[in-house]
């Protein structure tokens, strides 16, 4: 029997009793056609890469996925793990090699590279077929970064027991690319600060359902951890201490860490707001800085913005984002623009002055300082991505190209659609995985989190990229993300506050439904979800439980109406 | 200086900013006097334990404590972490030893003999003085379970900066005991299964903040962990895997393990509900076992509860309960009781058989099911703790001495002291860990917790122990305790979701008013509570941030209105 899932068809229709689920992959591949017939990869497995002047990071992603294959030693999520698959085992096939080639005419370039190629340009698409009766498997792409991908696919495919490293699903033929361009996880490390192995092993396992931005907020009011080496003082004062610092090597390192993953590193500097912390470098650039009572001036503590009205820290702030963003690969750099507190300005002399002086009003100086800025990336070739606020609170000119995440609300994005700008989706009611942890400011022990509820990974599921749209505008939506901000989060949280949550997006900018096709459906997902969790688990990750273990080794048996 | 913090006084109203505040004890001492003079820890620093035949339990504290002091390398939490102390480190005498005595008269008896004692007859007070001259410090107690507990104490009094353990507080002079006799934190390990290594953990985690009961739910619906040697076939059948199963010396280690720390174990075995997966193992003895739609018969999948109107179950639960318990040191015992659902035995044959042979109603049944469990366990001199149900919603005829959880809400506690029982407050409103993290049953992303909002530490630190009942039922409070079920916690989350939250209610039994009090002021607990937390941190155990760390380094900046 043979099972063709596509997005066009509803999965739940497909997965009657009889059926052969597959509940192995995450996200969902495009075309996906599985048997039911039992393959063992050999113990003389071997990954023929027939790619000339192979990479250096496809050569370690073979050998990654090398390593995946022998360690991941996941028991099949069912009842006795794999013990009754005993005796399709013993006659089982035995897989000798996969082999990996790029279609003809495909330019041979490293993954590092065409991960961080302009959106919509990055070849993602890849073909693995797999036969059941031993012959050789093959990965065929028109990039490494496609290659990338089927690996990734690839690995997710096999379970063991007793020694033996098996699927059930041979044969196999999947067909898959990416219905959005942009799947991003963001994480703010300002709040709390992450040492680089955090990091990394987060985009170890962003790599491992697919997504492709890693949006590093990487300051805020609290503290400013990124070494800049025009700005020394920056991180000397700004930094929670020595030790919390991202110096420039560390940033490099990430980027191509992340690069050889099949993720762009988008760096946010969080500007005009969200910068008390400046103050303790350049006083004078910071308005409000650490005014009491602070709710007053900002939505966190401490109070402080940018002085953006005067002219110096225009300049400033223009020279210290080009100068960090001309050391990135990535063609996208964010310079926020979130929460912005007029009342911070209002009884700020140097402000008020400036206005004064030139008859400005306070949005026409953000205006200057917002075309400086970004007119200080454009000029590098980076596209600036702002948040929603900078289009719809603001009357800013700003430059077509413009990125626009929107965060407040869902809702949001019919507003920023209908002003022609591209939209990274980010809506807080749906992705923000620290909301539902209650009140961490102190001295309010009835407050609750401003975000509530928590939103659990079928809640950020059932999120429809298109919604509200116009079929005109659908194209303006690159993607999204889920962001984890981390006023009550550090390491010690970090993997069972984000995983497996964050696949709920990734699956939903891979496999998405398109426009007309049917929602992708909680049900079905979750058996999926159960097993990349679990996969993550054996892989290093503290991706939380979602459900008692009886019901993971029980698909459905544990839903509403079961 | 000298600072005098107790109970009978508001902490808010003396820690003016010009005071000396205590930003380093938790729980809380019943009476603290500290100075401002620095002191620092001599590199040959000792402990001189000056009791005759010194408990095997008490040198492994004394080691425990070494190396506490020696490798917390705690940073103050100030900015700078420390280097505005240089200074006065610089000046600082050093403190050669502390001398271990117990009163006169006391008996000399194991930390773990004295920990597992009827709640009432602990004895925890013990007396901390240390002197700002660097003569030695002194600490005295009726036992050395007080003795442990002063050693705790006095290992959060010290910081580590460039090399130097100190402390800013010299002299000091603590006098103190608890306010209520039982302090727990409960703890499901079968919703999922928790390996040892978390568990002792845990404990020493529960040891830090001086809690003496672990509440071990060991067994529910979804699996039967424990192994029982005359029932062996229940954790064959029952438990997730071979792997996950707690051995009957597992359990004796867990004991072990506890009461050298201070903890009593309060095993629990959840009957007659809560029993699923005996079925595995019984099918004779469940009822609705794994019946559909499951939410008709129970609050969450699996359903199935045991047949306790038949005189074989009877005989068998009250056969398994005893023959765990006399295993154990403990003199308490849960036979749990919650959640029991009628319509599982509507139209259950082998129980309406049983009730018509008799003429028994469904109630009589469990009273005389109660009392064949309840005496099996009395008889081996422990004490049955049940749920609230047992008492609020069955007519049942329990001894005098049966101690009673509530759970369901804070309001229940006061019938429950209508009827004259001793209480455990661990009320779902205040002091469930799990609350607020989202549905967990599948094919329900609308869904929220049941027990929405999330706990915060603040949110239960308001927990009142007394609150709606009268003077005279005062002395039925025993204490209370944090719990945490698992439906969507494993290893991966255990710390941080715990912790520091658990160390709330640890602080409320410990340090809480006593009657016609002040009550406990969040504000000024918070500082202490961030110290904890970092203290756990260097020691291991991830527990979350509370706060972005600038709000940590700065005590009160992040209130609501500062």
């Amino acid at each position: 029997m043979v099972l063709s899932l596509s997005r066009l068809l509803s999965f739940a229709t497909l997965l009657s009793p009889s059926a052969q689920t597959v509940w192995a992959l995450w996200p969902i591949p495009a075309s996906l056609e599985t048997g039911t017939t039992a393959l063992m990869l050999s113990p003389s497995f071997s990954i023929d890469v027939a790619v000339p002047n192979i990479p250096s990071d496809l050569l370690q992603a073979v050998a990654q996925t090398q390593s995946y294959l022998q360690n991941d030693k996941l028991g099949r999520l069912v009842v006795g793990r794999g013990v009754s698959d005993s005796y399709a085992i013993q006659n089982a096939e035995a897989l000798l090699s996969l082999k990996l080639t790029l279609m003809e005419g495909s330019q041979v370039g490293s993954i590092s590279s065409e991960a961080v190629k302009p959106l919509g340009t990055r070849s993602e698409e890849y073909t693995l077929v797999i036969p059941q009766d031993g012959s050789q498997a093959t990965l065929t792409a028109n990039s490494t970064l496609g290659l990338y991908r089927g690996l990734t696919t690839f690995t997710q495919l096999w379970y063991y027991y007793e020694g033996v490293i098996y699927t059930l699903l041979s044969p196999i033929k999947i067909v898959d690319e990416p219905a959005y361009p942009y799947r991003g996880f963001g994480l703010d490390t300002a709040r709390n600060y992450f040492p680089i192995a955090d990091l990394t092993r987060t985009l170890e396992a962003m790599s491992w359902v697919k997504l492709n931005m890693f949006h590093w907020h990487i300051t805020d009011s609290q503290s400013f951890p990124l070494q800049v080496s025009l700005y020394p003082e920056l991180a000397n004062n700004g930094a929670y201490s020595p030790q919390e610092v991202y110096t420039e090597s560390d940033v490099q390192y990430i980027v191509s860490y992340a690069a050889a993953r099949g993720i762009d590193v988008l760096l946010e500097i969080d500007t005009p707001g969200h910068t008390a912390i400046i103050g303790t470098s350049y006083p004078d650039y910071i308005a409000c800085f650490d005014a009491s009572p602070w709710a007053t001036y900002a939505n966190e503590p401490p109070a402080g913005q940018l002085r953006f009205a005067v002219p110096e820290v225009v300049n400033f702030t223009a020279s210290l984002l080009s100068s960090v963003a001309q050391t990135l690969m990535s063609k996208y750099f964010s310079t926020g623009g979130d929460e912005l507190n007029t009342n911070c300005y209002v009884n700020d002399s140097a402000t008020q002055q400036q206005l004064n002086q030139t008859g400005m009003t306070l949005n026409a100086a953000l205006d200057t300082f917002t075309q400086a800025t970004h007119g200080a990336l454009i000029a590098q070739g980076k596209t600036p991505v702002v948040w929603e606020e900078m289009v719809l609170n603001w009357n800013l000119t700003l430059s077509n190209g413009t990125v626009v995440m929107v965060w407040i609300s869902s809702a949001d994005a019919a507003a920023v659609a209908k002003k022609g700008f591209r939209i990274v989706q980010a809506p807080s009611n749906y992705f923000y995985l620290d909301c539902g942890a209650g009140e961490w400011i102190g001295d309010d022990p009835t407050g609750n989190s401003w975000c509530d509820p928590f939103k659990t990974w079928s809640e950020s599921y059932t999120f429809d990229p298109l919604a509200n749209l116009t079929e005109t505008q659908y194209p303006l939506v690159l993607g999204g993300e889920q962001l984890l901000w981390t006023e009550q989060s550090g390491p010690q949280n970090l993997d069972s506050i984000v995983w497996p949550r964050a696949a709920s997006s990734a699956e939903i900018f891979w496999s998405a439904k398109q426009p007309g096709g049917a929602p992708l459906n909680v049900s079905e997902a979750l058996p999926r979800l159960q097993d990349i969790r679990y996969r993550m688990v054996q892989r290093g990750v503290n991706a939380i439980q979602l459900q008692p273990q009886w019901c993971a080794l029980r698909p459905h048996a544990c839903d509403l109406n079961a």
